[in-house]
C-alpha cells in the first residue's frame, strides 16, 4: 500500500513549458498531431468534464468514467471511499487516464480519408490519497466550480462526515502526451479531387442547455 | 498470437434479452442505475461516436480514444496496421472498453449532493481481427454511415490497397454492463432543504453545426 500524503498548496502553480518525453509518451503514429506542452494539455483537460481511467484489476485491465477538475499540476478524481476504480489508485495502482473532446465529423470524396476533429491527453502515472480535511475541501470546491462558476459559494459545503466519506486522489500531469486533429479533410487527389462528393467538416458542439429546476425547488 | 477469423456475417442479428453477469460485471457500486439490458447497452453505444480502449502494455495499463460502430453483437475498431493499441487487440490481448455519454450537471443544495447525469457502458473481452476485404468494406461502409447517413454510397469506398492498410478488429458485446444517472438531484434534506440555493439539472446537448466545406469544393 502506498499512501503518499500530497497536499494540494501547489494548487495555484502556473502550467510552463514542457513535459519530459518518456517511452510510452513518445509520439508513434501521427507524430506532427502530438504535443507535450502543458498549455496545451491543460486546456485540454480544462474544456473537459470527464476522463476514463483506466487501471489492472485480477491481471485484466478496466477502464472507468468519472469526474473530474485539473488544479495546477494534478487531476483530481473523487467518489465514495468504497469505489473500487478509486481504491485501486488509491493503493498505488498504475493507471492510464484520457480525456477526450470531440469537435467534428470529417468527410472526404473517399472513405478512406474520413476521419473525426478531436482533442485528447492520455496520461500515465499513479495517484496519491488527499487525506487532510481541508485539501479535500479545496478539491471538490474545484469540482463544484467547474460544474458551474461560483457553484462552492452557492451550495452548504461537505461537512466532517460527507468529507469522511469522500475518497479524493490526485494524479500528477508529469508523464502525459496531447494529440489533437484539427481542419479540413486530406486532400483527395488525383481522380478523387473531381468525384462529385461533398467534402468538409461537419462541427459538433456541446452546449449547456436551459436548467431544469429540481421538482422541490420553489420559483 | 491469436488471430481467430471472424466473419460479420451475423452484423444484422437483432439485439436481444440481457446479458449474462460474470465477476467483472457485477455492479458493485448503485447497482440500481446498472443494467445487464442488451437494448440499453446498444441504445447508448449507438449514439456515441467514440469509445475509449484499454489494454495492458509492458505490464501497465494503457487508454486511448478512438471511432467506432456498434453492428449486430460487436463493437468495429479500425485505424492503420501499424496502429499500436489495435495491434495489441489483434494478438489477443483482454481489453476493456468504455463508452460515456455525458447528460447533464446536477446541482444541488449541498455539495455533497452534486453529481452528473451519464449513460455508459463497459465491456471486457478480446478482440478478433476481420480479415475478408469485403467483410473489412462492409465494417467502413457502417463506419461512414454512422458519421451522415448514406455516406457510404456518397463516396468512393476504400481499394484493395487501402483496405489492405486498415485493420480492422470485432471486439464483442459478450461481456458487459451499462449505467446511467438521469433526473433530478437527489432530496435535500433536513434543514438543507430550506437552503436558499437553486437545484436542478443543466443539460448538455451536442449538437451537429452548420457543415464547413473543404477549400477544394467548389460550391
Amino acid at each position: 500500500m502506498v499512501h503518499t500524503r500530497r497536499t494540494v498548496s501547489g494548487m495555484s502553480l502556473p502550467a510552463r513549458g514542457s513535459l519530459p518525453v518518456t517511452p510510452r509518451t513518445t509520439l508513434r503514429r501521427r507524430a506532427g498531431r502530438g504535443s507535450h506542452d502543458r498549455a496545451e494539455i491543460d486546456a485540454i483537460l480544462d474544456e473537459a468534464l470527464v476522463c476514463h481511467v483506466a487501471f489492472v484489476a485480477d491481471g485484466a485491465p478496466v477502464v472507468i468514467p468519472t469526474a473530474f477538475v485539473r488544479v495546477g499540476d494534478h487531476l483530481y478524481l473523487h467518489g465514495a471511499v468504497a469505489n473500487r476504480m478509486l481504491g485501486a489508485l488509491a493503493a498505488g495502482a498504475e493507471a492510464s487516464i484520457a480525456v477526450t473532446l470531440l469537435d467534428g465529423l470529417v468527410l472526404a470524396r473517399t472513405a478512406f480519408h474520413h476521419s473525426m476533429n478531436y482533442r485528447s491527453v492520455v496520461l500515465f502515472g499513479r495517484g496519491a490519497v488527499i487525506e487532510a480535511p481541508a485539501d479535500k475541501a479545496r478539491v471538490l470546491d474545484a469540482l463544484l466550480d467547474r460544474l458551474a462558476p461560483g457553484r462552492s459559494r452557492a451550495s452548504r459545503p461537505a461537512d466532517a462526515a460527507e468529507l469522511a466519506a469522500t475518497l479524493v486522489i490526485a494524479f500528477p500531469i508529469a508523464e502525459a502526451s496531447a494529440k489533437a486533429r484539427r481542419g479540413p479533410p486530406l486532400p483527395d487527389e488525383g481522380a478523387d479531387a473531381a468525384l462529385p462528393y461533398w467534402a468538409g467538416v461537419i462541427p459538433l458542439v456541446t452546449t449547456r442547455g436551459a436548467p431544469i429546476p429540481a421538482p422541490d425547488v420553489t420559483p
